[in-house]
């Protein structure tokens, strides 16, 4: 998966460069373009009455990013057992390729505020989803 | 109603100014202190199935506000016929007393999706609102 | 000037729908990309030590936008005599064509801290503006 | 250091809970405050020319924040050698105590785009910090 965000005006702070919660914003851009792209649209789990929150969020920032400029992000399902999913992000300067962070995000599933298996309840979607695992974003 | 923001490093934009559309969030801080002192908090209106949603915001920003500040802002019910409601807004930077910004927000109230008339449909909350209707903030 | 936002999810607030504060935000990026168009890109104003400080907006909502949609929205430079600046915005949800937002914006120019006027300061950039004044977004 | 957050409707997203990116914004909060109380504020390393950049964040998410919960967060300054410094915050939703978030973030100390040893350059006011490092929030 790889996804593109365009900086915005509003994004930055009065360091002059983007404020770093964003950051934890575009992996959750990044997050459901790959639903959408794997066929299971964020929309639809949640019709389902799936809802995919945050357990964990990490973010190393190695660079700046500026008003302007577009920050590629390569998104890379790394682990998904049907209970516990773990995505990770590398995002980086479109033109200088520097990479600016590298990140991870762990979520769970829950339907009717209960954890779920997505393998043994809906198993044609964690199908979708197991194709996906450890698939590198440049062959994208 | 008198209600106070401290300005947050968030906030602030690469102009080293509080981003615009910080003011219109402030606004529904105002709204929602507003509520509670009246005696009808926006989670027992929310239980009920009651929202309040947004028709119209007007913002016109004569200062600006920096990190740090405090901005203090007097929330006056100018209208509400149990239809239709407006609430106007003068924010003040604490200790200059400058006027940073002056705005309006108007308001209808909702119920399965239905606008809804409060004064007919929930008469003893509307008389908390009609209570305040061009009540001088400063004398709170 | 037609500018797409697609509908991100942490734009929307637990009534389901996008938060109201987020539109005034749009507006932004549709007049980032329209000084993009016309050749005088915010970075360069900036570097120029040119800042164009928002001095109000007006939004009323007609509609709702929720998570996915994308929203269509034409910015048309109003007025524009060289000190004050007026773009009015037009917002639809792509796919019906629903009216969503009607807003505008106004605008001074600042350097060096003093209000400018940017038709006697630098006319070749005032120029870039003029010709767009009034232009029908449709025909772009 | 013990700090309160109010959550706003404007932090929800459509699950009806706090969007997860605004934790990290909240530890900013905690941070801003933190560096008020030992009497070096964040406004007066800026005006030295001094930032303070966000090199990694990290959040475990354990409970759900709703609109109107008041958040109570401990911020430890668990590690600083004048060139990295580390702060531990754990947030508590007021009332009930339960553990909503244990979060870390770390940070550098930057002058002239240079990464600068506080404890060499400013040694008075390393030790403003040196004398809170491990200090038990609770105490506060």
């Amino acid at each position: 998966m790889l996804y593109k965000h365009k900086v915005q005006y509003y994004e930055t702070d009065q360091m002059r460069i983007v404020h770093h919660s964003n950051y934890v914003r575009w992996m959750e851009e990044t997050r459901v373009a790959f639903l959408d792209m794997i066929g299971a649209p964020m929309h639809m789990l949640e019709e389902m009455g799936i809802v995919s929150p945050v357990i964990e969020v990490n973010c190393r920032y190695s660079g700046m990013t500026h008003f302007g400029d577009t920050v590629e992000i390569t998104g890379v399902l790394e682990q998904f057992n049907g209970v516990k999913m773990q995505v990770r992000y590398t995002m980086r300067i479109a033109g200088s390729g520097e990479v600016c962070c590298t990140a991870f995000s762990r979520h769970c599933f829950m339907q009717n505020d209960k954890i779920i298996n997505m393998k043994k309840k809906y198993p044609e979607i964690y199908e979708k989803f197991a194709e996906r695992i450890g698939e590198d974003a440049q062959k994208l």
